[in-house]
């Protein structure tokens, strides 16, 4: 599958790798082409890996993935272009974190709203679903580096994208019942909004390679 | 030990219930004395049992837990009195819930404060923990409900306010190794907005008796 990668930071880096040596032809954006990063990147991982602005990797992809620092997505989907991404699959991958009043990042959207569901006003015809952002990006692509059995989150609007976004979730390596289907876009606020807790764990822990095992009563779990 | 739970709703009941169920003497507290649903809690219960208005409770209890809705703790708090307050203990269990916009829910305070925060600031010389808001009423006294091994976190600036705590939590039936310090009553902020996570998952799973287990890949972890 063709896919495009928006981003050339860690998180960028870490899924367009993964999707190559899953056999997946993966063009990297940035907002200028030619991006030392991006060029660095198609070189060093060979095979089909090439890069080039926004708008060619969002054309590129029959499935598109939001990499980008989430205070600047908006801005980088604008230039990516509704008519490049109209109708596909956008994973959306990023978190709405304000660095700039120091440590720790407060969110540049939350509560009422949520960059899920900012990216979904901005660009209607696209069928976005938010997943991945409440793990590091090691453990996005390789789940098995945390022990045991442990949850990641779906949110969007459109049942066949998400059971898309489902399949690639699976070529990472995460078990088809380790993927919770939270609801709509919508429910995008509880994964963003867990951010300030996931922080918290890392501090409390010392380790960024953790995630969360969602456990309830329900009869089929009581064997878990 | 003498405790004042201050509120009446299911959370306050179910916490004053377990408590008087592990020995302790309970005082139930609210806007005045004599309330309907404190008064009936009261002559249910049996045993040492007491009720009256916020600042009897706060003023009997060695240990201080606000079970009152958050929206409203700040407050009720000051109904209850810095001077009945001073030096000891609060379990601060409520969670900034704004439901006045219908649902699901918006948080009254949230991404550069919280709730626990704007207590201890409020009420310098209280030992403010928070602790048990990730989880329904039901759960918090009786974490078996959710099967399995699961976390429950503290917040709090007082090392010895957390441990006589972690000791009651240790009562409800908490393994010592399930309650997880994420540090300072700053980290707050993690399990108040970890709310709309908490309703989504509600929502996803269909059972409010859920809770999430902690994964890391630290080495002691790795057995789990």
């Amino acid at each position: 599958m063709r896919i495009g990668v928006l981003g050339t930071g860690r998180v960028g880096q870490t899924l367009a790798s993964a999707l190559l040596r899953l056999g997946h032809e993966v063009r990297m954006g940035s907002r200028s082409a030619g991006n030392e990063a991006a060029v660095a990147w198609a070189s060093q991982v060979g095979g089909p890996a090439t890069e080039g602005t926004f708008a060619d990797a969002a054309g590129f992809g029959e499935i598109v993935v939001n990499a980008t620092a989430g205070a600047a997505s908006l801005q980088a989907l604008e230039a990516a272009g509704a008519e490049q991404l109209a109708g596909k699959v956008l994973i959306d991958v990023s978190n709405p974190l304000d660095t700039s009043k120091g440590m720790p990042p407060t969110l540049t959207v939350c509560n009422d709203d949520s960059l899920g569901e900012q990216i979904q006003r901005a660009l209607p015809d696209v069928r976005v679903v938010k997943t991945l952002n409440t793990v590091t990006a090691a453990v996005m692509v390789e789940p098995s580096l945390v022990p045991g059995r442990h949850t990641i989150f779906m949110s969007g609007d459109d049942a066949a994208a998400k059971a898309e976004v489902a399949a690639i979730l699976q070529e990472f390596g995460w078990p088809q019942d380790a993927i919770l289907d939270l609801g709509g876009i919508d429910t995008a606020r509880g994964p963003e909004m867990y951010l300030p807790m996931w922080i918290g764990l890392w501090g409390a822990t010392g380790s960024p390679i953790l995630n969360v095992e969602v456990r309830t009563a329900a009869p089929d779990d009581a064997a878990a």
